[in-house]
């Protein structure tokens, strides 16, 4: 065993079909008496549901969530909470939603209790991001992770086929990232692990029937999972190459996960074969990279950067931008191998990793 | 999966061989300047180095450590925390050394960074404990947790076999417990049984040759996760039997949690029959109960109550002492199988969960 560092971030889960309902118990745990919500536009019968519940404690509530969080909205929501005396702000939704909420905690005197619907992970995380001047500022703060996740997989049963197809693979990415991540360490790979066979079999689940809990469960119980590991280590190039296909080419998130992560898996391959064995034995697979590829596309998931309306002819300038702050990655990152992880991913040839046996890992 | 909760404890954890020269470094990393350093007898030469390290840093020190953390150790800790001007404290030792610096952490504003020398776990919890007038404690509190810890497996290698045996078999009951612990949950499940492994695996090389590093870096790595599970739930009637044959009749913790647990997997088999199949799949053996069994009898741990010097005419008395306040129990608890638990454990005899397949789990 090699010497690591574990950085534990404390904070309180709650998971279970119908826990929404103890959201007025949690916040008293908390202490908090006034309380405002903030919601996405898909979570406002949720939001109703909520504010009734909170009866004399509710005390705001924003209904309009933007994307990639303005820091006008920062300051008109901080503002919110200072005026209507809120000691703690409810999010509700995905992580516009929870990083609006993050944004707030970090600039005033409240706690957060997050409740997801979707598998994007960052409720789990201190990573913060704000938008300014068109520019997205991201940092890690421990104040901005909220003090109390609640995972309701009801909630989540409602989310898009293509939606969760995405989320899902976002999720899966966080796992398996944390795996070949530069702060690895034995007690986030067990969590990746155990999420990634989550995600597996709540996506066999979901495929053959959208709204089956079991499958929503285990989905979202690997949603969590990924997010702890994202929380725990930094990630490597798959989540670079996705920001800056969002970023300047405007790929929603969950698809530009769906299409990269098996090409960086495959690209990743010979840099961590250990690794790509452990990856391979839990989806029961013998190519990893092949296995998430098809893993993604019997979900519903885009295959190709083609179908998301990428132009060919943008791809050297994704190269470029990728190449100029490539962060970690376990194979050095070079201009050869990524224009063609995106010429591959931008024509959806489903990649190969090579066979892993059951007695590499 | 049913719902769960789990309230993860925040903190850095730094693992490795050779660790504890970075103990200055993760001083920086708190922000503390001037430290006090707490070492248990054994530990001394270690302080003399860490002591040599912190240079100018360095401001008090105490180098008596007396067990079950006496309420007037901890005053006059305290004061010299005050007078030395001291921002935090590094402890040394097992769980008297740290149990010292936890108490001081919550009475006084200073960081705690922790170096076990031993398998107690104790350094990942917020579980405090102090004695007064000749009554233990014991309470929670965020502020009792260290912030970091280091854990160094070449301090351990020094540690005697039996005092190892009984160490790492009060980690493993830390581990086992865990499983069927009232607030179990997935996420301590996975760190229990990642423990449970490597205690057994550290304890095999360990009986074999004391000092291998890989076995004493196996057996702390257990340890670590054996704590984080302590810190994560609650435990059962193990560790009230354990706690009532140690404080009243003077057993040391170590002894008794080599003898006690085998004969407490036995009686909770029944009840619990997922997770004794798990356990035994975990040890490689068709029997939990006895699988612990021979686990302590191969590390040199004593097996019987009355080779402790435990007398007959005693067994009684402790198990009414268990009957008053048993908290909870996966099987219910009656006088009659606390006290022929208690008998068997007396004599030494081997106890039988009976046999789990593999299949079972």
């Amino acid at each position: 065993m090699n010497r690591f560092v574990y950085d534990a971030l404390g904070g309180r889960v709650v998971f279970g079909a119908g826990t929404v309902s103890e959201v007025p118990a949690e916040l008293d745990a908390l202490g908090a008496g006034r309380v405002m919500i903030i919601a996405s536009g898909s979570s406002i019968h949720l939001a109703d549901f909520l504010s009734d519940q909170l009866g004399d404690r509710f005390a705001a509530r924003i209904d309009q969530v933007n994307p990639h969080v303005p820091i006008e909205d920062v300051e008109r929501a901080r503002n919110l909470v200072v005026a209507s005396s809120s000691q703690a702000v409810v999010t509700i939704g995905g992580g516009s939603a929870i990083g609006l909420g993050k944004n707030i905690a970090i600039r005033a005197p409240v706690q957060h209790l997050a409740i997801p619907t979707t598998y994007s992970g960052s409720e789990m995380t201190s990573i913060h991001g704000v938008t300014v001047d068109g520019f997205k500022r991201t940092g890690r703060d421990h104040r901005a992770k909220p003090q109390t996740v609640v995972y309701d997989p009801d909630l989540s049963r409602a989310l898009p086929m293509r939606v969760t197809a995405g989320s899902a693979m976002n999720a899966a990415a966080h796992c398996v990232e944390a795996l070949y991540a530069e702060q690895r360490n034995p007690v986030t790979a067990l969590m990746a692990i155990e999420g990634l066979k989550a995600l597996r079999a709540g996506l066999n689940r979901v495929v053959a029937d959208r709204i089956d809990l079991v499958g929503r469960t285990s989905l979202l119980y690997g949603a969590f999972l990924g997010g702890a590991a994202l929380g725990g280590v930094g990630m490597a190039i798959h989540h670079k190459i996705c920001h800056v296909l969002g970023g300047t080419f405007g790929i929603s998130h969950g698809d530009a996960n769906a299409v990269i992560l098996p090409h960086v898996v495959a690209a990743n391959a010979r840099a961590e074969p250990g690794v790509m064995a452990h990856i391979a034995r839990v989806l029961g697979v013998a190519d990893p990279a092949a296995g998430l590829f098809e893993m993604a596309v019997a979900a519903g998931a885009p295959s190709s950067l083609t179908e998301l309306g990428m132009y060919e002819h943008d791809l050297d300038r994704a190269a470029d931008i990728v190449l100029e702050n490539p962060g970690f990655n376990p194979r050095p990152v070079e201009l050869g191998w990524i224009r063609q992880l995106l010429d591959d991913a931008f024509l959806g040839r489903k990649p190969m990793a090579g066979s892993y046996s059951k007695k590499e890992s």
